[in-house]
């Protein structure tokens, strides 16, 4: 792994094992050497799962393949494995016959049906992928997957990551503690929608597809939709959420609404929101970890939409990695967004200090009192647009050399 | 300036004069100190304009200003009035006053009504204008403007560029052949829509102003907003053109489909599409000048939206950077662009060489017949997506080290 980025949290959290998921992590060579570059997941009979993908027109095989899984399956799950190194994306019906044979191989390990198996790559796009080396290990995985080790599977699906992303929550669900445990992987190539390359969420909880799908969508809607590093959308996010129901036992919920899941909606919020926010913080070359609030715009999304426009601005970024409080080109990029906002009413403030108000510079703003916040590593950045009260948060990093070293050079 | 970008063309070209503009550049000290930073156009009376300008929602006052002159005062013209160094932008009703008062001083001199002044501004934005450094120089610009001098004006709009930008051409209206002339500033906050910060273009056609303004709007299409430098989109792009109707006499026209303007819109497309190019070969820190050809698409708004989609991408731009040939990043950005595509019938080629075909990479592709082309100034892209017959051509410029040294520093 390339030198840990500096936004990065201090260490892997203790993540403790979900009863009814078994994992393993191996080196199967796919691309790169001495390292871990595969994972498998088991799941206890009666998992079920959601799923979020890329809205790509040029989307994987792998993520093809999942989106069929869930639709013919109804949501069972038996298996996961993934890959780093090659996306195995823009490659063909032999693409999709490498994914086919990846799941049949791992069914005569787990003895699901194939539509119960879920498969992810992540990697260079365009190279046909040798899934032989990743059926060769899979003998080797079953026999070592076990529960938890959760920082060794984070590890083994990353590629230009910096460190491996990992967050945990509880929840309580009609008196009974459930866990929630997810892995992500991601730091170029991500913008919504999807704003992560892979995200996998593993809870003990007994929630039925149906109720978990509507979930994760709603959820990611706050959290990897509202992060970007560069505008660019891979063709192989994927957000998956399995629930193995191996908890503590808890009465049946069967809608999404269902009060008693209120707790788990948060902490799963909350949860994807830290991975999300773990990814732009490994955002290549990112040396500054930016907050944008936005505020008084014309609805949630349109809130959503400024504050993306603000974030993949590269005036913005670049500027931020300057230290330069340049709010002039957040201005340019309010106007850019396209959506309802009135120049003679917005507001600016950086790091808490007003910076303009009512479509002018504020009289008692000067640029000193920003110097210390823009020499810091977390940016805080609010806009209030003047026309509703639509609200949206969204995050990202700056755009700096680091980005370039890293993207003009990425295949040799 | 800075040092000249290694895309420009070796010389400003020669521009002949264009009878009925006098023109005229001076130091008002807005900014820069030891260089012009205004320029003064006046036009013979009966002089037609058309303009097509930012679509930001926080658009500049001056922008404000031209789009109701145009309205009011039916496209007629008698001068217009440009200052480098500080956009205008952001600065409430008090950046109004100074328009008026700019505009009220040109009229002082030149005896038009304010309607039929013109005003434009680039530079920071949301610092106050002090248009009195403008005004005081407005007499001495009166007695030196002249005919021609078209570098000296072209040079003293510029903000970031490294070299002049200027075009002409010549075409032949009902037997009688007129001028056209123009220049443009920009090189960053470059994006559709429009995709410069200021071009003025100038002829002596007699072309009355609702003929002038379609064909206008028609030429651009193909031009600036098929040009992007950062995908950032300026408060204060604008385009404008004047007819002075002082060139050889010709029948009069009364509307833009008269056959006998064919060859008029066809210099209008090509001067309009050579200084967007110059934009772009001028772009920060560009290293190399990058044509996208997109063919095959449903339409040709959507083929330029698949363009364009490529042309932002940071990571194709990095990967041109870097002379990486890294075509699965231009397949990622046909993804992203969320037009009708058929990823298993994509085909691209870089250089004129068959890189991909059918959605999967060439068989006889190797990336070392690509290398001589990648380590080149001039980049080709075509993509043909396969759903249609939408085309359209795009270009940008790579993205650098350059591009942050610049933007990370601009106002310090």
């Amino acid at each position: 792994m390339a030198t840990r980025s500096p936004l990065a949290p201090d260490a892997f959290p203790a993540i403790p094992p979900v009863p009814g998921v078994d994992l393993a992590a191996g080196a199967a060579g796919v691309r790169y050497a001495g390292r871990d570059d595969v994972m498998l997941a088991l799941f206890a009979p009666g998992t079920a799962a959601a799923g979020v993908f890329t809205r790509s027109k040029t989307a994987s095989a792998p993520v093809e393949w999942c989106r069929v899984a869930l639709a013919r399956g109804g949501g069972a799950a038996r298996a996961m494995i993934v890959n780093a190194g090659n996306a195995n994306a823009f490659t063909g019906r032999a693409g999709l016959a490498a994914v086919r044979r990846t799941a049949e191989a791992v069914v005569g390990l787990a003895g699901p049906g194939t539509g119960e198996v879920f498969v992810a790559s992540t990697g260079v796009i365009g190279e046909p992928l040798d899934d032989s080396r990743i059926r060769a290990v899979l003998g080797d995985l079953r026999a070592r997957a076990a529960p938890g080790g959760w920082e060794a599977v984070a590890r083994a699906i990353t590629t230009t990551d910096t460190f491996p992303k990992g967050a945990t929550r509880t929840a309580v669900i009609d008196g009974a503690t459930v866990t929630l445990a997810g892995i992500a992987k991601g730091s170029g190539m991500i913008a919504p929608d999807m704003a992560t390359m892979l995200a996998f969420v593993f809870t003990d909880a007994a929630i039925p597809a149906p109720v978990l799908q509507p979930m994760l969508v709603r959820a990611n809607a706050r959290a990897f939709n509202c992060v970007t590093v560069d505008g660019d959308t891979s063709t192989s996010d994927t957000l998956m959420l399995f629930a193995t129901g191996r908890g503590p036992a808890h009465g049946p919920v069967d809608r999404p609404g269902d009060r008693r899941l209120a707790g788990f909606r948060r902490a799963l919020g909350d949860l994807l929101i830290d991975l999300a926010c773990q990814v732009a913080r490994d955002g290549e070359g990112a040396e500054k970890f930016v907050t944008i609030d936005v505020t008084g715009a014309a609805s949630a999304p349109s809130a959503r939409r400024i504050g993306l426009a603000i974030a993949n601005s590269p005036l913005v970024k670049t500027a931020i990695a300057g230290a330069d409080a340049n709010w002039g080109r957040i201005v340019m990029a309010v106007g850019k967004a396209g959506e309802r906002a009135d120049r003679d009413r917005l507001m600016i403030r950086i790091g808490g200090v007003l910076v303009a108000e009512n479509g002018v510079a504020h009289p008692d703003y000067r640029e000193e009192r920003l110097a210390g916040h823009m020499r810091g590593r977390e940016i805080e950045i609010a806009v209030d647009v003047g026309v509703g009260r639509g609200r949206a948060r969204v995050w990202t990093c700056d755009l700096t050399h680091g980005y370039i070293d890293i993207n003009a050079d990425y295949r040799s």
